[in-house]
């Protein structure tokens, strides 16, 4: 397992672009990223469980039904969600970007993040879907395109990519993210692609992706605020020659360990970037009695605002750890748990058995001064554990998200 | 049912008192509170669900197993949570309350708030309790030295009472309450003491204080952390000499109502008194389909950190709303939605049928620029409603938890 660069074009015979068509008026960031294979791929996709959800989903899980697609088609600035006419505009650009790529109108996958509740045209994309197919290309170059097209408030544009054997073969698998954080002056989403040049069935493809996401991208959180529009979407081409996976055999565990490679750098990337953050707050549960006990537990302290707001004052205050730990819900003991605040800088023990451990408030202070923090949680009731990656709640956080939306 | 002054004193026999023992050193606030009624009063509580939960909810509860007591203390500045001893110590406060009340040590109820991992020492209650006692008295002053008392980051002390009448004969209720906000520099809490003259059983009083919380108290969330400390005490001498309630008659019917008032008035103030808050929050949900579903959608749209950012922004970004409603957990249908937002400057009605519903963003300003703002959201999916109480999220409130503890 290497990382390497390249994004979503890291694996063979995957091409992207991003261009700018206008979604928004007077804006001028690239607004269109197409990210195409050159033969056709199984496909497996994992959404939002909000109740109110962008159009783009319901055209996807009816695009996946078969378990196949070809390209994905996604812009930023509209969220294409409680719109009116929205399915119908998200199955029309479908249409015109398979016209434009000789493709079926089911083989493309859509995505739309920005603005909820806006009506959007089609005018923009009667531009923009020719000209981001002319402009696909193979190379880092391409997938940097793309994966800055898809940005809303990010701050930088997030790609990863690994490269493994499968069976004496070599694969590839990369991804293209964007913000966790919440769009200004809108509405949030998370959306990542990943392409990949294993052979692997939609079957085994669908498993994997979807048990994955419960330790990864389900164990981000920014601001606990579920977009309408989240979406990761899998597209694997098996351009690469591996022997299909079929079944869960030796090559699927690599390839899902290759997947949570991706995945666990780019939840780094996007908890890190969060709006307004400052610093990357990791959360790491162990000797829970349960493995969904872990995750909780670890995905409720990175939640707390209060914790968040003491991250960002750098204030080893331990008893707020404590405090979100006991209002997790489920079934486990509380009185044994030990925190350890960990950085570049150090490592200082602040709790012992849910009680104060003497530390040194010097040392405590160089730990939090760091970018990056690590929370290590011990229940000390039981062998599971899990991860969750937040960020630190700042002023600019609030300022991002209070502002007005014109 | 008529508003009074007089909080936790309006209500027949009840004493009260605020001294400055110094649990906290160099702070001259006043920091330790007492109430006592004249007569035994049967009593009720209701606690923090948090695993992690303070030493005097321990004591409490052993000391409210006979459903009576006479009497309650309470210091601020130390949360007596996560300590060594704190049982042991809480224990001994009650005691020494006690013989300098001439009461038994079970009738003696014991509240702390404050900082969270800290051992607290016995003697500043040495000092303050024989002053507690000698300082108490009847009347609005009385309650107002107490309210103090138990203030943290609250920025003024919290009464409310009513007068009203069981079987003709007139009662009085009434309560003090301190901050919603977590505490500068460390934890959480919630303190919430109510004292009645009325006759009422404590089975008949423990039951109606339970119901009540549910729509009342666990409707209100600052920051959706649930303290280690939240507490609400109920204590009634029957001194107002009507026949006592034993059982569900008109009488219980007319105490639940005064019941209720009191405590949404102290929501209102709790939650408009947030830390750093600028404004006061209240969403009532209408046509659910159960009454929990009203419950959760109205608490979790006043929870959602993007939708209280953008009323301290003065947005109406009704697309939050729907994002939070979307969220919620429960089976309910959200695609009839309506969103209304309501202040002293008017009405305007945002979302129709879960999409935009034309507004004039000129008398949104107006409306948002309010000090007092109403989320009314009509799901048209049933006939239930309930209401739930929040804050904005402001610079001040990161400032404030983001600071050392020093």
């Amino acid at each position: 397992m290497k990382k390497i660069n390249g994004g979503v074009c890291a694996a063979k015979g995957f091409k992207a672009s991003g261009v700018h068509c206008g979604i928004r008026p007077n804006h001028t960031k690239s607004d269109l990223a197409l990210i195409v294979s050159d033969v056709s791929c199984t496909a497996a996709g994992v959404y939002t469980t909000n109740k109110v959800y962008g159009a783009p989903i319901t055209v996807n899980r009816l695009h996946l039904a078969d378990g196949k697609a070809q390209a994905i088609i996604t812009n930023s600035g509209n969220a294409n969600t409680c719109a009116p006419g929205g399915v119908q505009l998200a199955k029309d650009v479908c249409a015109m970007t398979a016209a434009e790529l000789g493709l079926a109108t089911e083989d493309i996958l859509i995505n739309s993040t920005g603005v909820i509740g806006q009506a959007m045209s089609l005018d923009p994309f009667r531009r923009g879907i020719p000209e981001a197919v002319k402009a696909l290309a193979y190379g880092e170059k391409a997938s940097s395109s793309a994966a800055t097209a898809i940005m809303t408030t990010d701050t930088y544009n997030k790609q990863q990519a690994v490269e493994f054997e499968l069976s004496g073969v070599t694969c590839h698998l990369g991804a293209i993210a964007k913000g966790s954080g919440m769009i200004n002056p809108n509405m949030a989403t998370m959306l990542l692609f990943i392409t990949t040049d294993a052979a692997i069935s939609s079957e085994m493809l669908s498993k994997a992706l979807s048990e994955d996401v419960k330790g990864t991208f389900n164990q981000i959180s920014v601001d606990g605020d579920t977009s309408t529009n989240d979406t990761v979407l899998i597209m694997a081409n098996g351009l690469a020659g591996n022997p299909e996976i079929t079944e869960e055999n030796a090559d699927y565990e690599v390839f899902k360990e290759a997947l949570h490679t991706v995945s666990v750098a780019l939840c780094r990337d996007l908890a890190g970037d969060g709006e307004g953050a400052t610093k990357l707050i990791e959360c790491v549960v162990s000797g829970a009695p349960t493995l969904e006990i872990a995750r909780k537990v670890s995905k409720t302290v990175i939640q707390s605002d209060l914790l968040k707001s003491a991250m960002f004052g750098e204030d080893a205050n331990w008893g707020r750890i404590l405090c979100a730990i006991g209002y997790t819900e489920g079934d486990f003991n509380v009185e044994k748990t030990n925190v350890t605040l960990e950085s570049a800088a150090g490592s200082v023990w602040v709790c012992e058995n849910a009680a104060h451990h003497l530390f040194s408030e010097e040392l405590a202070a160089k730990v939090l001064a760091e970018k990056e923090i690590r929370i290590l949680v011990d229940l000390q009731d039981g062998t599971e554990s899990a991860a969750a990656w937040g960020c630190d709640l700042t002023y600019d956080y609030v300022k991002i998200n209070g502002d007005y939306r014109t």
